[in-house]
Parts: structure tokens; sequence; C-alpha cells
């Protein structure tokens, strides 16, 4: 018999909170028979959709709030003034050991100040990262940072690396994957400061890192790499600009079979077949950006999504349980300061 | 009777040079009948392949060198010591006066340190941007700088802003063109200091410019705005993301359509109109790369393109002649230092 996972989930978190969360969660137990919610939010609310979703019942503690942060709340505001808020008092169940994660649909800087403040971060991390994952030509890989870090030094981005490489270890299952540093070039004189010494500390090889060196643009999605690093001001930029082509070409696509009785037809024969390559390109997949760097899980669901996507992210959240995330950056931080203190070997 | 147009091209630069050069004028002079060549490489190898394509006959000048400039030529010495090279002398051409534009699909680098001391810089641009059109959901549009500079400031972005708007006005034909600034969310706070002092300074206005505020990278391809500026570390980043996601997406389509018999048949009777979206996102169609900024018309074309996409470069270099882009923005850069030096109206 596996053991029992507590997931702390911000209920009143995203455009359509209460609703779509409680109907993700109960999507998500389907998937998970073990897992357990902590539900924080306005019990009114909750209730009556809870008794509407039967098999979630015995599985939920109801853990009232009537506070809620704001979307537009700023982060350092919603830190002061949350803390009686959902948001924060699911992060704080983490923090006391009461959960093994927490998910939020909710203001993204805000869960990130709060996670920071109360989850603290991993030692040897000086900033958290946001991840996720994206589908690519050869399977799926992860991308980080999303967002939490507009500037980066080549530490930043060292200390990236090392966290999306155990991320695709334990959560992606990857043997030995490989990491590349996002840039605009693939020589060893192009980019910035930042990622020309990141590069050439990387090359190093203290840690057990596959690096692949520099990739371009165009490799996130052909699946060059396993793992992507990027500062956050890049990285932001680049999984929407991609979101937004894939948005393009779906409209284009859609328009083309509305431009004539025979495209009609057929769209008739080839439904099935574009279902599917809807369902692998269905952002909802690939729902839950991950807080990377602090001592407790937090997943981002995306405000937006809906209760199958918002399932996927509470999947993350028990993924990185289920396969000991924290225990093993732990292990590979402590190598690497071990590695770090030790003498170099001198040339001969 | 319109005035003749003169281009020199680099018949050596690409991966297929000169064939699909050539080619590529043959194509393009049906388009602009008023174009002449002045072509610049080894004469051997363009005779006989001239020969094949009869009417370049009596509109090209033969301007024989053999000298190239290596695609992995370092820029600062392929500017030291390619002076007799097909890629300088063509550039020479228009410093000299004797060509209106130059194309050239050779090393990127070594053609924007060639161009930047053969042409000069408009006086009031601190640096020149790499600028190229893409397809949106609302027609079209242009992103500056794609990867000519690194690190920006505040005043280069600006000065990106001008560029990029007289440029939409010039070759788009757009009335009042919106310009918008690749930030990492839309609120007054996002963003690294360039991006926010740019902000601030577009906002006053003392330009013709319209200036929408921060886009994100969704915004690119939905066509929120005319003209996308950013540095040219993301715009390189953001570009590439796009081409990227599109392959993918194109591929991941046709695996739909090889996925069952039906989806086949579904694609036999689809397939005109699968055709137009496919030249609706032909990369081709879009190939060449502007250099702003410069004293003279520089255009880069990408080294892997076929003739249809080298004629499409020419097309934009004699679209910016004929559409007198070089005098307006001289216009446009002496209207904003004349509003720079005027007193401000004092506060009441």
């Amino acid at each position: 018999m596996s053991d029992t996972i507590t997931i702390a989930i911000d209920a009143m978190g995203g455009d359509r909170a209460p609703g779509i969360v409680l109907k993700g969660a109960e999507i998500a137990l389907q998937r998970y028979p073990n897992v357990r919610y902590l539900l924080f939010g306005a019990e009114g609310e909750m209730r009556p959709l809870i008794a509407k979703l039967p098999s979630l019942g015995g599985m939920v503690t109801l853990c009232h709030t009537s506070e809620v942060v704001a979307d537009d709340a700023k982060p350092s505001l919603a830190l002061r003034t949350g803390r009686q808020s959902s948001m924060r008092l699911a992060i704080d169940a983490v923090a006391d050991g009461r959960a093994d994660g927490v998910v939020s649909a909710g203001n993204t800087g805000a869960l990130m100040a709060m996670a920071k403040f109360a989850l603290k971060m991993l030692p040897g991390i000086d900033r958290p990262a946001i991840a996720s994952f994206f589908p690519t030509q050869r399977g799926e890989s992860v991308m980080l940072d999303l967002g939490a870090n507009i500037e980066c030094d080549a530490e930043n981005l060292v200390q990236f690396a090392l966290m999306g490489d155990v991320f695709a270890r334990t959560v992606l299952g990857l043997i030995e994957p490989t990491v590349g540093l996002l840039n605009v070039g693939a020589e060893d004189l192009k980019g910035n400061n930042a990622v020309r010494a990141a590069s050439a500390r990387l090359r190093l090889a203290i840690t057990p890192i596959q690096f692949y060196g520099f990739i371009e643009g165009d490799d996130i999605a052909a699946g060059t790499v396993d793992v992507v690093v990027t500062d956050g001001f890049t990285g932001n930029v680049a999984v929407k600009t991609a979101e937004g082509t894939a948005k393009l070409f779906s409209e284009f696509l859609e328009a083309a079979f509305h431009h004539s009785l025979s495209a009609r037809i057929g769209y008739l024969f080839a439904r099935r077949a574009l279902r599917k390559l809807r369902m692998r390109c269905d952002p909802r997949r690939y729902n839950g950006a991950i807080f990377l760097g602090l001592g407790g899980i937090a997943v981002k669901s995306h405000g937006s999504t809906d209760a199958f996507g918002f399932a996927n992210a509470i999947g993350v959240a028990i993924d990185m349980k289920v396969n000991g995330f924290l225990d093993k950056i732990r292990v590979e931080l402590e190598r690497l300061n071990e590695a770090r203190s030790l003498p170099q070997p001198a040339t001969l």
C-alpha cells in the first residue's frame, strides 16, 4: 500500500475559483487515489460544491478563511497583509509539515513572495526559479527560469541548471538529462557576460550535469536538450512567444478548414487525427509551473485553466513528492559544495 | 516611367550561392522590372548560370572578385581583411552611390560590421538594429532588434522604437503604426531598468509615435502592435522560438495526417486549403532582415533560403528605396532632436 500524500490547495485562487479548483482536485484524486487535500478558502462557497463531487467526501479537510489575495495585489503588500489569506494558509501547511506540497492558481508574484518567506530557500540556492514542461519534437523538456528573476548572474544560471537537472531526473524520469543555456548563437563568444561565464563554469563538470552548451530559440521546440536554462526575462518572453505562435497556427488551421466545402469534408475525415494533434499541444497538459529552490513543494497553476488543467498542476506536486525531489536536490547541492571546496588538481 | 533602381548583390553569400542568388535576382526582376543589379562575385561561376537565366541578360553588371567572407569568419577579422570580398565590394557600391541598396545571404556579423563601417550610422542613432517582418493574427508586424545588440539601454530602445515606427509607415504602408515594448508583464513596475526607462520616455510623446506600452511574448503573434521593440538578446530568442514552435506544429500536423487511412483521405480533400495555410506561414515570405540605423539600405537574407526567399529579400531593399525610408527617417530624427532641445513647458 502506498503512503498517503497531502496536498494543500488554495481553493480561492484563479479566475474560476473555487469551482474549477475543486473539480480539478476530484480529477486528480481519480489518478492518484492516495492523495488527500487540505482545502483553504470560504467554507460557505466550498461546501455546496463538494456536495456535488461525492468522491471528494472524506478525502478533504476544509480550512475556512474569508481572506483572499487579489490578482492584482503587489507581492510585498500581499506578504505583509495576507497572513490569513487562503494562499498563505495553504503555504503555511507545507511549512508546518501538515502538507507535502501546495498548489494555487492565484497571483504568481504573491505566491512566490509568500512561499519564499514561509518555506525558505534551499541551502546553496540564492534565488528561486519558475520551471515548466513543454512539448518538443522529441517528447517533453523543462525550462527555467520563466519569470521569477528579471536579471540573473552566472551563479544564478548555474544553480538553475543544477535544479533543472535534478528536476528532469526525478519528475521526467530521465537518466542523464542534457542541459542547455539559451543564447543567441552556439559559439563561445556569443551572448552576454552572464551566459558566457555560466557556460564556462558548467563545462568544469564538478557537477553531474550533462552540459550540452549554448542552444538557440529554435532548439526549445526541437527538443535539442532536456533542460533549457535562461534568465527570467528571456524565459518568460520565450514561453509566451511559443504559446502565441501555437495559438496563431491553430487559428490559421481552423480558418483553412473553413475555407471551402472540400476542406470541410476533409476535416470530417481527419477530425480524429486532428483531435490527437490538439491533445498533443493542449496547454492544459503542461499546466503547473514549479517553484524550484524552495524548502518545500509549491506549484502555480495558470489562473485561467480549467479543472483538467488544475488537476495536472496537482499531479506535478504529487510527482515531485513521490519521486523525492527535495531530498535529491539537497544531496546534489551538498555534493556540489563539497566539490567546490576540494583543492583543484594542479596543472602538470 | 518609373526610375531605375540599382541593387548591389553579394552573389557569393549563403549556403547555395551563387545559384539561388542569381535565380532569386531573376524572380525579383519579374516583380520589379525597373531593377538593375550589380553582381559581386566569381565571374567564372556566375557567367554560365546567367546564361541559363536569359531575362537577367542586360539587367546585370558583373563585378568580379575571387574573395569571399567565410560563414564562420569573425566580424572584426572580416572587416580588416575582407576589403576585396564580394560582400564588402557590394556594400561599397552603396557607399559610393553606385547602388541604392545591398543584399547578402552571407555572414550576418561580418555584414553588419562592414555595413556600419562603410555606410556609417545615421545622425542621432547610436547603434544599428536588425528588423524583420512576421505574420500575425492581424496581418504583419515588424520586430527589432533581432540580434545586433546583446545589451541595450533605454536610449537604444527609444531609437529602435523611432526607427521601427518609420519603417512600418514607409514599408508596411501603415498610417499610425502602434509601437510596443516587449516585457514580462503589462504593469509599469514590470521588467528591467532599460524597458521601464524607455517606456517612461516613449510616453512623453515628443515623437509622433503611437506608443502602446508594454506587451508580452504572446502579443507578438497576436499582432497587438505593429512594431515590437526589444533588445537583441530577447528579440533573437523570441523570433527563433517562434520559428521553432511553427516547425513543431507543422510536423505534428503532418504526423496527424499520416495517422490513419481516414486522415489521409481528409488530407486529400483539404489539401488546397492546407497549401494556403502553408503559404501564409511560409518563412520565405518573411525573408530579409533589415539593418536599420545605417546611412544606406542593407538587407540580410537567411543563409539557407531558396531563390524565392532571396527574391523577397531583394524586394525589401527595393521597397525601402521606393518608399524613401532613408529620407523619412532623417526627417524624423531631426524633428526628435529639435523637440528635445526645445524648452520644456513649465508646470503651472
